[in-house]
């Protein structure tokens, strides 16, 4: 049903977009700004950080699409617009002088803003680089990825094509997201585009329910960024009878979406800060699924999983650990534990204790670059995955000089 | 009225202690068991980790002391009897055979173990360690530390003198804990020793309430062990009137008590596994003790703050991040921060935002071996201090290969 297509944010019908860089990084190879936009008003939904300290770009964009509605996304990347006095003011500014530029209406343009926080955000470049990056619009996801990039090492770009009442649409996201990466509710920076016909409604519906099972299952670190957003804009060009109840099409969209999103958060937990490695933990036997998520994130999350996974090191009693301290409602004489991956799959323990097994063949596995860490609790029907990555040197330094 | 004294464990009257290599570490010159003996019967008091997942130690301790009483502390290092099938057995035997030695009942006695979980402890080296561990008896503390260090890099012991009704006590403690460190209700393993007279029941209740304030407020990692446990044994030789209430006596040994596990939660987290900085956060001005405790261990667990104070880089912004997910009521309009060493205290951040400092001046002063991250709410009178470390390279290398 699903076909995996070129174009990432432009792969749908009356998509543009464009990356330039305009200032805010003193590296003149490294775009800063970036810019989606949609030919025909959009349905718009987003989702944000639950964090209390929340960038001012969050808040305009809140306001902005209340009604529902957007054409453009704009996102600079190098100084977040957080913990600044003027923080709204300038989020403000940013929306008018886009508007202008395009001209559309001020309140249908999504803000976001990613980089150090409690730095001022000068307008200025932005202004500057305003009429550059309006000018050089084109199928250009690849260069608003590089846009909104920190300390990302790769672009986290994809688009899929589904079909909804006969119709062909297509649906494409890009992402950032290698550090603070902790989500809760809304994650990272994730613009999502399609062209198939959805209320703004079914919209906020589809995504609010995406993420519990998407981002919000990713931790790199365990911190939750001031800044995380991600958001849908649909335009409606694929001419399907536009969304607007559950049923076969709503599911046809949601199931587009989840590839869209499962897909990048796969992408960003392998590129997390210093990472080496993308560790997929999934949790079956649970009595729920609440259960088997909060589960998954407490092995994703230990920094002790972490490190002997960048060792390579079986050592699964910091799993049963991680298992045991999550606050979950498990009986820890029914766990088993087993590492996958494309080297073959080797249980490690049975019931809640060890049993013998080879570590010559366990390192083989582990070290693989995609690790599955596969947790039976025996108790139900209830599973999850949570993704992430492991702790190595580099996150560290990368986070212990990231100002400098 | 406290003085700080030498001797640790042994240093309360009627306290001995030794530790020896009995082989089930391959490193000969690293003591592997330890043990403290009082000669008179003494209260005692235990709290332990709240993981699901316990070793089996803690539920016979548990068992034994269930009516306020013990004589003997054993504990081994190198392997952790955690998620072993014959775990309460090995536990059961090692109190038995230490009893016999000791001359003792098997049901006085505490017993602890720490390092690697999930591989069988094996009772032999321990069987034959016992008589030499036990003839060996003295005033070596110092020896009992050593052989409960895992990772650590250095012995964590310290004693105290305090008067209670006219009569000089003595209280002393050892403490291990460098990894898988964030206690929640109990913590690592730490042994403290007090000739002061306290029934089993005040003994109980002076030591939960201090947990809550001192172990309770370490990470090293966010992990927290299946293994954690204090324990006080006090066998009133000091000859005080036996403290069976509240009062001024209670509250003299409180404070000492107190004295002890504050000293060696500020050296488990100096000592935390790789780390270079001791690091406390200090929160005032909340609007309840449980809300600057969530903010002071919210701080002091983020990664992003800890791999910059690594790098001595004054990025307040993630410390206002760490606030603003801690779960706690907080209106971060009203948040202050500074940062404090020797080299003196510079504020980076007022009601929320940035304030211009000097980069050069932040960086001296967290050049420093001891940072005092203070962060002020501006919304009443709640304060909690947390104690972390820095997290570094050698982090990553220790837990990257531990097993190996």
């Amino acid at each position: 049903m699903l076909k995996e297509i070129q174009g990432g944010v432009c792969a749908a019908k009356g998509f543009t977009a464009n990356g330039v860089h305009c200032g805010i990084r003193k590296n003149k190879t490294k775009r800063d700004l970036a810019l989606i936009y949609s030919e025909a008003e959009a349905s718009a939904a987003a989702v944000y950080t639950q964090n209390l300290v929340k960038g001012a770009p969050l808040t305009v964009t809140k306001n902005n699409i209340a009604d529902g509605k957007a054409r453009a996304v704009i996102c600079n990347s190098g100084n977040a617009n957080t913990c600044n006095a003027n923080g709204i003011e300038i989020a403000e500014q940013t929306c008018a002088l886009l508007a202008d530029a395009l001209n559309i209406n001020a309140k249908d343009v999504v803000v976001a803003s990613t980089g150090v926080i409690g730095q001022p955000l000068d307008i200025t470049p932005i202004a500057k680089g305003i009429p550059a990056l309006v000018a050089g619009l084109g199928a250009h996801s690849d260069l608003a990825c590089e846009g909104i990039m920190t300390t990302d090492t790769q672009p986290k770009e994809i688009a899929f094509e589904f079909t909804v009442g006969g119709k062909t649409c297509r649906i494409g996201g890009i992402a950032k997201g290698s550090g603070m990466i902790h989500p809760n509710m809304a994650t990272m920076l994730v613009f999502v585009t399609t062209d198939c016909a959805v209320s703004s409604q079914m919209l906020a519906k589809a995504l609010s329910a995406d993420v519990k099972d998407s981002f919000n299952m990713i931790s790199i670190d365990g911190d939750t960024s001031t800044n995380d957003m991600v958001s849908v804009l649909a335009n409606g060009l694929a001419g399907n009878t536009k969304i607007d109840s559950e049923g076969a099409d709503f599911d046809a969209f949601c199931a587009a979406l989840n590839a869209v999103t499962t897909y990048l958060c796969r992408k960003i937990a392998a590129d997390g800060e210093g990472a080496t490695k993308l560790l997929e933990c999934k949790v079956t036997g649970a009595k729920d699924e609440a259960t088997a998520k909060t589960v998954a994130k407490s092995v994703i999350c230990s920094s002790l999983v972490k490190a002997a996974m960048f060792g390579a090191d079986a050592n699964w009693g910091r799993i049963l650990c991680a298992i045991g301290y999550a606050g979950a409602d498990v009986d820890v004489q029914k766990v088993d534990v087993a590492f996958r991956s494309v080297k073959g799959e080797i249980p490690v323990c049975k019931s809640g204790a060890g049993i013998e097994f080879s570590e010559e063949i366990a390192k083989e596995i582990l070290l693989e670059k995609e690790i599955e860490i596969l947790v039976s609790l025996g108790d139900g029907e209830g599973k999850a995955t949570a993704w992430g990555c492991d702790l190595t040197y580099d996150y560290v330094k990368i986070n212990g000089d990231y100002r400098t």
